[in-house]
């Protein structure tokens, strides 16, 4: 008989994990309370991630990490709001700019939407870079200020702040550089704690599927939005995941401001329909949650509805001036805001669109200006890409599939030869998508 | 078409290793370079060396690792000294003492055994700990210092300096306090590495198998004995690997002066059969890599015959001499030293010995003081166990089993506890042991 010698510490720990064991509740609140108070160190705990990213964590356990993150910070508390509470969280992808319609259209039901958002990540954008393409837009607001502009509008959309999930904050600059970064139980924890920190009751998530997304195989992503979903409900939360596509770019603008104009295009009658299709089924799956919409099919048309009638747009504006930012700037869409140097892709055959590849587009925007390489990077607003052919869409040789912008023209080469590679002609139109695949609850 | 950005940069070889690819020469220098110039960080090597636990490396791999923590130093050049230059190396085990026995009866027929030598590491001793419980005897020999022992008497045991491997001493110190340690590459590049840059030119393993040995797993140890061959072979030395028993401690004695003591009686001409059988095999392997005898068995006998006629004896004084050691202290054994308390472990039923678990014997003898908890505990020499009975021994109730010693009469308390589970008495003789478990060449 071998005597087993129990010792709390941090070597046993990943160990235990590392040979495929169960954390419990406690030893999972030991390590992350250590590494708080900085007993266990980063060595330690990049070890220990790498563990989780071969071994994974069953439901409890991501819970349970889930829960020391979220209360290594503050939690807001909305409970003075009357009325529902929703947010919609994104896994991230190309073109991807649901947030800023979907907040205010949300809003005009009397569903409160408080939004924590990110940076961009990768080769996929972030909401917050978008909204500082708007001058003046301010994402830095106190947790005072944040609930003071939810309960006047409805809607606000501010960044992490320092005081929300700082564990979380913390494990997830060691992952940056660890190549840790795509383990679904550390996803799912990463995004929960802040989620839940915002205070929200209802979550609805958008993982997206393709070459786009940050996770890359199918089976991976559909494995989060269940972990998603499954979490946010032990915290008592109700959740919804859509797992919809991201083969192709969202809707026809990449790069932040061109969002932005793309969103306030839709907002005003333009028709996108891969956008608009996302975008109010997700609205739609919010409204359910709120109690507004009998199912998500009803809430979606609830959404098509507003958004059609212009009304999404006065609180759009509504919410960018609370903000502090430019509503002139907004007004002022029609008149193009494009980065200095541009460069137009022409089809260089006749034929069908077949694939427009997303990450090769997303690389692309980043090395236009549209996004970072390094976390110091300043970002270009202006600059980005206009497709004017989707996946499906015929094209005549020479004819016009996209235009790129930069403010530095060299920027304009690697990005041309990046799109260059994502486009894919075909002699027949054998293009099939489905926009949503999906529907976990 | 997605394009491959190439890039030379930690998180990506990481990346490439942890989703099961193979590293190249380049990216593998590039890496262990870095960390040795302080550019890439801990904690990426932390999650580097855990992607390897899970993913392996095969021989090219090991093979160039090995390399580069080898050249991150000082290589020994031994070529003025003309004969052979084998030393032998253990994966570690409870109650092994070889290292003593072998050095001076290898050396006896010219052959040079230098050697480098580890302190004890978890449950398992370490040859440092056992010389040093000779007054006087001293580990810490220059390079140089070394080179002249070894020319003069043929044999010398130190412990490593600063200036071998030193890649390996930052892995290694990383590897121990991050669940890293049992990686079979990792153990591969981190022994050859430390027995390339000592300069011999044939190399003797002695990979244990069972419940005492390091690797618990038998698949693992067989795999680490090939791995240790086939890396060693790469680099042009020769090699052998002997897998022996380790699911009962070796020999009689466990513990540091208890085990020199056993080594003396043994060159004394007491008969230890497993303890002498196993380093007779190793020896004799050593001297048939030497050139000095045409098979392991020839070389067996011929160590056997210098082992009887006290030669080795002599020897081994002649090194305790030239290390500082008390001689004087040695020739004393017969006056057996102990630590004050004692505790006598006695059979509570009739029977035949059935097991005698290594792993508790091992993690028993810490406890009484033979080895460290932490690396800054101060071990007890004289401090350990003195087994009476080995397995297939009849027993008769309260018949001896085994004795332990401590300075610190607490200690004997949890050694106690863990001596009474890691014995077996059963009704019927069921013992079969293989001492020698597979020569691998």
């Amino acid at each position: 008989m071998i005597f087993i010698i129990c010792i709390m510490n941090a070597v046993e720990i990943i160990k235990k994990k590392r040979n495929g064991g169960k954390l419990s509740k406690e030893e999972l609140s030991f390590f992350i309370q250590s590494y708080l108070e900085r007993k266990i160190t980063d060595y330690q705990v990049s070890a220990f991630l790498m563990t989780v990213y071969f071994r994974g964590m069953d439901d409890e356990e991501t819970l349970n990490l889930t829960k020391l993150m979220l209360n290594s910070g503050e939690i807001v508390d909305l409970s003075a709001l009357k009325g529902a509470k929703v947010d919609k969280h994104s896994t991230g992808g190309v073109g991807d700019k649901t947030s800023l319609i979907l907040s205010p259209q949300v809003a005009l039901f009397g569903v409160y939407v408080p939004m924590i958002s990110g940076r961009g990540l990768g080769h996929t954008g972030g909401t917050l870079d978008k909204l500082e393409s708007i001058p003046g837009f301010n994402i830095n607001k106190s947790i005072a200020e944040y609930k003071d502009t939810l309960a006047k509008i409805g809607c606000v959309m501010i960044g992490q702040t320092s005081t929300l999930a700082p564990a979380d904050k913390r494990f997830y600059a060691l992952r940056d550089v660890t190549a840790t970064v795509d383990s679904i139980p550390l996803i799912t924890s990463s995004i929960l704690s802040k989620k839940l920190a915002e205070g929200a009751e209802a979550l609805v998530f958008d993982v997206k599927m393709g070459s786009g997304a940050n996770l890359q195989n199918e089976d991976e992503s559909r494995e989060l939005a269940k972990k998603l979903v499954s979490v946010s409900k032990k915290f008592g939360k109700k959740a919804v995941a859509i797992l919809t596509d991201m083969h192709e770019p969202l809707g026809n603008n990449i790069g932040n401001w061109l969002e932005v104009e793309e969103c306030i295009e839709v907002m005003n009658g333009a028709l996108v329909n891969d956008l608009m299709k996302v975008n109010n089924v997700l609205a739609g799956a919010m409204l359910m949650l709120a109690g507004k919409a009998g199912s998500i099919d009803e809430g979606e048309k609830m959404a098509d509805d507003v958004l059609r009638d212009g009304a999404v747009y006065k609180k759009f504006l509504e919410m960018v001036e609370v903000h502090g930012g430019s509503t002139d700037y907004i007004k002022d869409y029609k008149n193009l805001k494009r980065a200095k140097n541009s460069f137009t892709v022409k089809a260089n055959e006749d034929g069908f669109v077949s694939g427009m590849d997303a990450y090769g587009f997303g690389l692309a925007s980043v090395e236009l200006g549209g996004g970072r390489k390094k976390a110091e990077d300043k970002i270009e607003f202006l600059s980005g890409i206009v497709l004017k052919k989707k996946c499906g869409d015929k094209v005549a040789k020479d004819e016009v599939v996209c235009e790129l912008f930069a403010e530095d023209a060299s920027k304009l080469e690697i990005a041309k030869e990046l799109v260059n590679g994502a486009i894919k002609i075909g002699n027949e139109n054998t293009f099939k998508k489905t926009l949503i695949i999906d529907i976990i609850d």
